[in-house]
């Protein structure tokens, strides 16, 4: 299935930018195009990589650092803050090619941190890193960090105030209620998989609280053999159900298609758990999966021959 | 297969003190009696829950507890020492009935990091934490904490400075290269099982690391539907394999039997990856495994109408 040989028709590109209560009526619609460019723009960047021959794995930390680098998104600027009014931001990153994964969590101040968890990935033995000890790390792979007011969006404040008000630890709600992460998903010509998620985790959430994002196998993971996964949504569930891998299992043990075993483990297995979101997949024959159970989730995608699309709602 | 209904004859207990390159000729007689009482007082402890008509959660708990408290074991009391001379812990701790879950990471000064993850589960929403947060959070929650002293142990302090003079990361290395953890996984009467892990980690490691034992999905996981795993070894490679979810999918939709399903991960998944180290594992019927692809693991094992068993090399 993922021969050398290159072959452009398999190419595919998911992104997505979070998950949850988006309503439409709640929805400006100068915010609505804002959030589509914003998709758009990632969705641009990665494929143009994957266009060039360039490798799925470069194409997802591409992608994905364009939605960090967008306020709009929770991820690296524009990151929720914690209850202590700090950003804590966790990302990972896996290739589907020797299984190779890193991961970051409870990290401030780091510009971009996809690009940490790929340095760690592929500069040191370690697959997981956290906290003040990650951020050493950081600074000796030479990661850009940047100043607390690059992070600060008045936005996000207010969310945090109105949570603390509440006294509510909100998954990122903007407009609704969503569950803000950014990831992405490619295969590219060599039919190489691979993954990448980011996240500024929950509105006043705990110091210290590690979702799913950076847990490989939970909210990222990607194998030649089977499929790529980025996942978003309450994150403690996506843990317990061992999410991400759950597809590939049910692809590799029960033989199940990518979109069968996307639908079981979203609209099956999460919904009976009560664990609200979705997830974003690629296989390795440019096979794509968007499955989401709650009310909508931002996305993007483009497969070879294929215009690009970009949604919001279920529609 | 997991009714409610009592059945004394499917109870066991399994535990590990971790694997590695444990070498008959380099281990003292009393070194060896000292481990082999550590494991069978740990077993015993949590086999008398067991017979009593208690929960799997409880045994494997106590069982983890009794060897976090002995200095022979890379757990609680005895944990290695990272480069900076500090301690950090990883526990985590799973219930078969409901996918409840609770693991912490990177904590210092917890005596019983297990206990802190199975309050963790029961009284928060959270599923993993990590750091200073979590430790404020196990101080509300009650935890005991200990003096620095209480952790410091001369054996584990001359291994840091050896490990530093060679400029080497270690598994922990008594009496030679093990791979220090300790775990429990148990069946109870009800047929509920239960898988607890607890680390020091790895000596000399980076401050900040964080191994697979606190993962869900890759060193510890439990569902009432197919087992119960608890793992020990190099953890980035059975992070990478999602070691502990892969035994239950194995299971679950390819219709191994647990002992397949356990030698299937250890001694090809893992061994392929060069990933050393071993696993204990026990399904709803008290079918039990432990295979490990190294040279030694520090084990023991009891199921109804069986006597107690505690080993340390392939014999």
């Amino acid at each position: 299935m993922n021969s050398e040989t290159k072959d452009e028709s398999r190419l595919a590109l998911v992104i997505h930018g979070g998950a949850g209560t988006i309503r439409r009526e709640e929805m400006s619609l100068a915010r609505e195009t804002a959030y589509k460019d914003g998709l758009q723009e990632a969705l641009g960047r990665g494929w143009e990589i994957l266009k060039g021959g360039g490798a799925a794995l470069d194409a997802v930390e591409e992608a994905v650092r364009v939605m960090e680098d967008n306020p709009l998104f929770n991820a690296g600027r524009g990151s929720v803050f914690t209850h202590d009014g700090k950003h804590e931001m966790d990302a990972a990153i896996m290739s589907g090619e020797g299984l190779r994964a890193g991961a970051v969590t409870a990290v401030s101040l780091i510009k971009n941190p996809v690009t940490f968890a790929r340095r760690l990935m592929e500069k040191t033995p370690q697959v997981l890193v956290c906290g003040r000890g990650a951020e050493e790390i950081a600074r000796e792979l030479g990661c850009e960090f940047a100043p607390p007011e690059y992070f600060h969006d008045a936005f996000r404040y207010e969310q945090l105030l109105e949570a603390r008000r509440e006294q509510e630890v909100r998954l990122d709600h903007s407009p609704g209620k969503t569950l803000g992460t950014v990831g992405a998903v490619a295969c590219d010509a060599r039919g190489h998989l691979a993954a990448a998620t980011s996240t500024g985790g929950m509105t006043n959430k705990r110091f210290g609280r590690v979702g799913d994002t950076a847990i490989i196998g939970a909210g990222t993971y990607a194998d030649d053999r089977t499929c790529a996964v980025s996942c978003t949504g309450y994150g403690e569930f996506f843990i317990r159900a061992v999410a991400a891998y759950d597809v590939a299992c049910l692809m590799k043990y029960k033989g199940l298609s990518l979109q069968d075993a996307c639908e079981m483990v979203v609209n099956v297995t999460l919904r009976e758990m009560g664990g609200d979101g979705g997830l974003i997949a690629v296989d390795g024959m440019g096979h794509i999966a968007l499955p989401f159970n709650c009310e909508g989730m931002y996305r993007a995608w483009i497969t070879q021959g294929q215009t690009a699309r970009v949604a919001i709602y279920r529609d």
